[in-house]
């Protein structure tokens, strides 16, 4: 089997996340690391980590162009701050390579659509990251919904719950509660339904325990949408940008022949049991050990669609979907209004 | 101890829930059992099965006056049809009886007004029975409340299904699901987050397996609603006027030092595992069985409130603000748009 | 309908159990209370609070007779304390009354031969309480077993965990472990089973917190068993005198097919999630709690036994297999034995 | 940090599992892997795999006397079936490595203490694996004992269930279901309990779908034993060679304090309800999906011993003690006989 030649942008802590699946799955060489200057140290501690010596170079990301100038790349892994992804991702596209890139693809619905319409000019794929499509068991309710398991879906319920985040992130990370955290969440509830909202509503606040800090930076801390759809679905979307609990992700779907529930992941499956009641184990705090499945299948899945083996599981219209989506319940959650498209 | 004279008037379905409770607390003397003359015969194969000959006598509604005019009746238990509610209410409360009375009150708020305003003139409870309250469970949560373990609440989700009923029965039930079922819900939740929402915003539609039925009559088979509360509390309601699953009821209440979650009861706790996975049993059918202790319980609170042991949980001024939100809910549900108080 | 007219022995704390679900069982006239004088103002407080005036008369034990003779008792319900089961319930059978005995029937295997020979001979059920064969739960497996959801059985794990008793309990009830609390559980098992074991083995100690209160009445705590049944199946069964949790009673079958694991019952079905861990409620704490479906369903199958409609489920041949068990582990435990049959 | 030159001698399933987990593990250099000659392509493939060119070399068994002698090895795997690990062990140990070996350790008690005794004389260590006690579940009942919130342990109850092996797989593996599987629920339990048992019984059956199979090879397919110990504690234990529901390893351990079990690991969390109840998923199907942590958890645990950072878990004294309690109950089950130490 010949392996995929590819360029890995960007070695955060999600870069890193996807870096060792790509030196894991067994189907690619990663030929080159490109970050800023300052992360040099850092990717060699990843090179000799990873045994990757002699397989894989650091490049500074001004000389970056000659990853995009190489014919032996074919594709290009986008893992920098969001800010920065549509314009890679349009050189990468342009240069001819295929295009995995970190969600979300771009802040305002335009970029999103100029970059799937590079993508198109150049016939080369562009896949935004949403993970939780690849999730063993958020997926897993999508199957049971083709197999027929769900019937008609008539309420999807779902929970984001993250363990927060300094003031310093919320400065440089201002698109919103919506679009920083609910994309995830958005694009499975539209994915799910399978087809476009017909309106929003949505309500937040500061009510958590850091919600004098969440005023400072103009966030909210907390915010609930209600999303009604044309063929009759409604759904309920709940998120908290910090939660006491762990790192609780759910959903709940309502189908006319069955309800179907995702779980929260624990640490172990042990139960204590005593006079006071029955004591199981906390729910994971981190989202790459509660995804950690589904950052390894969404790679498998991109190999796969590069391959031709199969269609891109987020096409485009429907990645533009949730991002439009994601901009009406921002703009509700700001001015109070039901949101009709 | 000396027990309490009380009178039933109509023993339909819940009639007999009530009138078997009355029975078997040992703390009243069910001196007659009002209703129509039709039902005469059922009533003395209750009185003959509850061992009540000699202690209870069947009255036809059409003279009911005596017992109001009878001075041993301290209380009247008001379970006819939801129409007849406030009439009957409002007769034994000027007769000097106090009154216990199934959910709703009345349909209107200006009924419900009137009612309360009756009993405080004659100085007598009027308790109006909103189950829900009095469940271990959902009562479980609001006395965790009070002890501090939710901290803040921040969310609250509840979730209403009903296992449908006949056309017939909506034609004769013209309220619409928010006040015919979500009555229940809607005053859980103010109750829970103890304060009248600012705003509200529903959405439905007909989409269970009987929704030509529903169009037919004019109902929602499935209604979905959100609360926003001045302190921030948001808040998340689902009913299903019919559910492929059980009558499943359930409420998450997201707090800022825990998350609590009321879980549907099951038959039993037996548990299957096969290569196929684990099976537990079904969710009971019947509110009967799963409000059994609700039943129980709410009676016991209303003969404690008429000994001066403690004051109504279902305070005058609580059930108006769940009358007047069930209410804007329906609007909100006819002509989408959010509606503040 | 015409009602069973009968007569219960003994209103302690299993007497009450009975008496009030024969009353609500709504099938019969309790004739007669009988009890020792000293129980004359219970047994009349019972019968005012549950209306049985005009129906029910109590009997001091000494003139007991005149039940025995009285022609309208078809059948005499048998709680008073285990010494003097066998007695009355020969004394009943030998004046053609059906009887329903609480366990154990009798100490000594002889006893409960006798009783069963007895009620052959005067052609009348009787029929032992032993009511986990009635539980939903425990029935429910029995029934599984039947519909071939099990497949063969090749495992039994059974598990009984009291709440403790007092010293003056133990020195009146000397029938060790197995006798006294494990006799459910060995007969549910070998009901279950289908066989009598080829061979049992017991080990015991005293090693909970009143372990010294225990080794003064020459009683263990503690007692675990092994069950080898002619047919391959083997047994554990694990009995504690009192645990810390609550009223654990827990089956687990291991089939060809599948493994069905019967579950504790909660107080309620609340669940707290907080950085800790899920908590979820308490085990019920009383067995009249746990049991109070088996409490009902065995009156009615032993109603429906003398009324012709079906077999006894407790058949004398099984519950003989039970008393010879027991005794068999009791003397396994004492001498450190396997005891073949 | 400087790394750890290491062998491994077998790269059979549990051989590769181990040796993914050391290239992961980032604390050691895999210098060489050695087994017979036709694995040599087997070798390179995982040398290609996993980027161990130039760090690693196949060596094949009959050459292995250089692998010993080269001085940079510091420790040795052993990864080779059951009948070669006491040869390899000693000869290495003698060599001066410490050694990893995999369960059981040899089948005579012989054996094993001639092991531990060279481990001894050369001053090196010498860790059984025996996975159970590195498991996070597992291992945290250990913890909670030594944490004081089990209380003085009363019951031990342990559950092991095999998917099945094939014919030739029990001619070749002829020790016995205690010695081949039980080792590690027997181990487990003694080092739980902290104590030798004073006696064990053991009983067996061919009751499963290949019982004919079993019945050829002379295997049992389900074994069931109990455990007596000193200090009062009881423990039991059930295995079954092949069991329908996937690979189930329970325990169960009562304490005077709490009681504490350990679930099995499903595939996925979700729920899907139904009128017919609630379906959860499948429990994982492999050994290696079960106890993945635990695996990688030795493998840290063996290198922070040989570091002097920590005693080793799993002390001669306490593996010597798995040994003689299995090969006691595996003569029980030959003979029936209580078994005393």
């Amino acid at each position: 089997m010949t392996k995929h030649v590819v360029a890995i942008f960007g070695i955060g802590r999600i870069g890193q996340v996807h870096l060792k699946n790509l030196v894991n799955c067994n189907r690619v060489v990663v030929k080159w690391i490109v970050d800023a200057g300052c992360m040099k140290e850092k990717a060699h501690g990843l090179i000799d980590q990873l045994r990757l010596q002699g397989e894989t170079t650091f490049v500074e990301i001004e000389k970056s162009d000659k990853v995009f100038a190489n014919d032996e790349v074919e594709a290009v892994f986008v893992c920098v701050p969001t800010s920065f992804h549509a314009e890679i991702a349009i050189k990468a596209l342009n240069a001819g390579k295929h295009v995995f890139c970190e969600k979300p693809l771009a802040a305002t619905l335009q970029e999103v659509k100029e970059c799937y319409e590079t993508a198109k000019k150049n016939n080369k794929t562009l896949m935004c990251a949403v993970n939780r499509r690849f999730d063993p068991q958020f997926n897993g309710i999508y199957q049971m919904k083709n197999e027929g398991k769900l019937g008609k879906i008539r309420i999807i319920k779902m929970t984001g719950s993250d363990m927060g985040n300094t003031e310093e992130y919320y400065k440089n990370n201002p698109g919103g509660i919506f679009m920083d955290m609910g994309i995830h969440d958005v694009d499975y509830i539209c994915w799910l339904a399978g087809e476009k909202p017909s309106s929003v509503y949505a309500t937040g606040c500061r009510c958590g325990t850091s919600a004098e800090m969440y005023a400072r930076v103009g966030e909210y801390d907390t915010a609930s949408a209600i999303f009604t759809f044309p063929s009759g679905i409604s759904a309920h979307l709940e998120l908290s940008r910090e939660c006491g609990y762990g790192y609780g992700q759910n959903v709940e779907v309502l189908g006319t022949k069955s309800l179907i529930r995702s779980h929260d992941l624990k640490e172990t499956e042990l139960e204590r049991v005593t006079k006071e009641g029955h004591h199981l184990d906390a729910v994971v705090e981190c989202f790459t050990t509660r995804f950690e499945k589904s950052f390894q299948a969404e790679i498998h899945h991109f190999l796969d669609v590069i391959e031709g083996k199969c269609e891109c599981l987020v096409s485009p219209e429907s990645y533009i979907i949730s991002t439009e989506v994601v901009i009406a319940l921002t703009e509700s959650l700001d001015n109070g209004d039901v949101i009709k498209f």
